[in-house]
């Protein structure tokens, strides 16, 4: 991983608890398999305990690594690093998925509760005008009673957004083509389909995987079938909706974003998203980050320390889940 | 009540279910009891069902509704218009503030969870580079993962926000000097005195009633109290906090502020608290607005049918609580 990753991800607690469960050395961070520095750890490696910048486990990279049999990633998806390559090997993985899922859930909550009562467009007119605004007409026809939420995809933080929206009254939907029906319901969600999803909601919030199926998933046409005043929040990925698209629908006040990722990742500086008053766009911040990292650490190190107990893992990787899921 | 609030409480469906459940003229709306086109209305009036704008029922007012037994108020905090004139007469009072609570409980879930993960400073910070933002230091120590909130009254405000946090993998410290201990561990929040509170909290959230003994509860001392890069939540009344010194504060950079509510309730146009990064602040919105409203109207026709029906209020107030609550 790179090293900053690491000295975020472990402090003394983590480095100790890391150094009593595996024979490993806590200094030595590799960034590029082909380091001399890293050679005779790399060859006596059992586990890597892999997070953001890990380069790809290529052949060539496993090739240093004839004793590995395990990838334990303390992040959320593995696809940048975990190859064909590691599965022809029977290389078992376990990631913080799950953990991860938190973090983004607990923001998607917030951004569908404040666009919900259209909080960052009162704090701006209040801000504008410096003087008595009529509560009444500045929240208009919003708030957050009877709120339809549109959730695309029962991944994991798809999932978790369903149950942490349950003590509100909301009506969820919920559209994922592999999600099983009842179990959408025991969510507290109604199963739908993408096209009623973005025509019923006032919010639709994006849960769903990158894959070439979930390409433009939100198109021109069916950005269209939103309701006017809807708000699409995005904590997946840029390349599920059509920037494009969605540009000219926000830029018209049709529709408000809550933005986590864009495509491309960093937007141009002359895009209009940055500055639109219905949108709200960070710098893909949703996932685990500041004090969020020690709960992924602590379910990495809790992965290795059922790897080392011959226990199964709780949150394993299998090769077929990645043409469904993140 | 205000005829716009009116307007604003009563669509078609609750005018219908009001003529139902009551001899009334709904097109009615009385702003002024020394109005003659309400003197007969009045005059036979045995339930007045009250909104925002309600003037106070002083003993001139009562004296116009002779056959007044009770007082159904489709808002909040009924010190606005209830007198002891009604306490006298033994009129009986119900309210909307069960259910108003609600909205201002989720802007504030809402808030603690974006402050706690420095939000819109990342957005701030984002749109200023409109370049790559290394996610890592915008965020910093942020984080919502053993966040620790501290809620200040055990208020209907104060109790659900506690309720809304337990999915949340957070601390709840709670400050009441009337709530029983064993009610607020129940609540899943530990109860502490208000200096600790200060102390150990990162998001300190305001949920107390405007009292005499309330007034700049956090002072400059209790404000000092507060760690560095802590973030202060009122929804409550502005005057529970000094506003100069936490002016300073917010100024100096050392907090952070969500404040719906302030000392004037609208601040002079050259307040520094509008302009700055670290203050998210709205003019009074987390109470019900828009959709919100129609949850009050109907808490309200619920209480009129409970009414009608010789049952107790389901929300009544009591004259011994208002000089503990809002």
């Amino acid at each position: 991983m790179d090293p900053p990753v690491h000295a975020a991800l472990f402090d003394r607690a983590a480095l100790d608890r890391l150094t009593a469960l595996a024979d490993t050395d806590p200094s030595l961070v590799v960034r590029d398999f082909t380091d001399p520095a890293a050679a005779d750890a790399l060859a006596e490696a059992e586990a890597l305990l892999t997070g953001w910048g890990c380069p790809p486990l290529t052949p060539e990279a496993l090739a240093r690594m004839p004793r590995l049999r395990t990838v334990i990633h303390a992040a959320g998806s593995v696809k940048h690093h975990v190859t064909d390559a590691c599965w022809d090997r029977g290389i078992t993985v376990a990631c913080a998925a799950t953990v991860n899922a938190v973090p983004v859930a607990e923001y998607t909550v917030a951004a569908i509760l404040f666009s919900g009562k259209r909080v960052l467009h009162a704090a701006r007119v209040y801000r504008e005008k410096r003087t008595w605004v009529n509560a009444l007409d500045v929240i208009g026809t919003g708030g957050n009673h009877r709120h339809t939420v549109g959730i695309v995809g029962a991944s994991r933080i798809g999932r978790r957004v369903a149950e942490l929206l349950r003590p509100y009254d909301m009506r969820v939907l919920l559209h994922d083509p592999y999600a099983d029906q009842d179990e959408v319901r025991a969510l507290g969600a109604h199963p739908v389909s993408l096209d009623v999803l973005a025509a019923q909601s006032d919010t639709v919030t994006i849960h769903a995987p990158e894959l070439p199926e979930t390409h433009h998933l939100f198109d021109r046409g069916r950005l269209a079938l939103l309701r006017d005043g809807a708000t699409l929040v995005n904590t997946a990925r840029g390349s599920l909706v059509d920037t494009a698209a969605l540009t000219e629908e926000l830029v018209s006040g049709r529709l408000n974003a809550v933005l986590d990722v864009t495509d491309p990742e960093i937007l141009p500086p002359d895009s209009p998203l940055y500055d639109l008053p219905n949108v709200l766009l960070t710098p893909h911040i949703a996932g685990s980050l500041g004090n969020e990292l020690g709960r992924m650490t602590n379910a990495a190190l809790d992965e290795l320390e059922r790897y080392a107990s011959g226990l199964p893992y709780a949150d394993p990787v299998h090769p077929e889940q990645l043409t469904r899921s993140a």
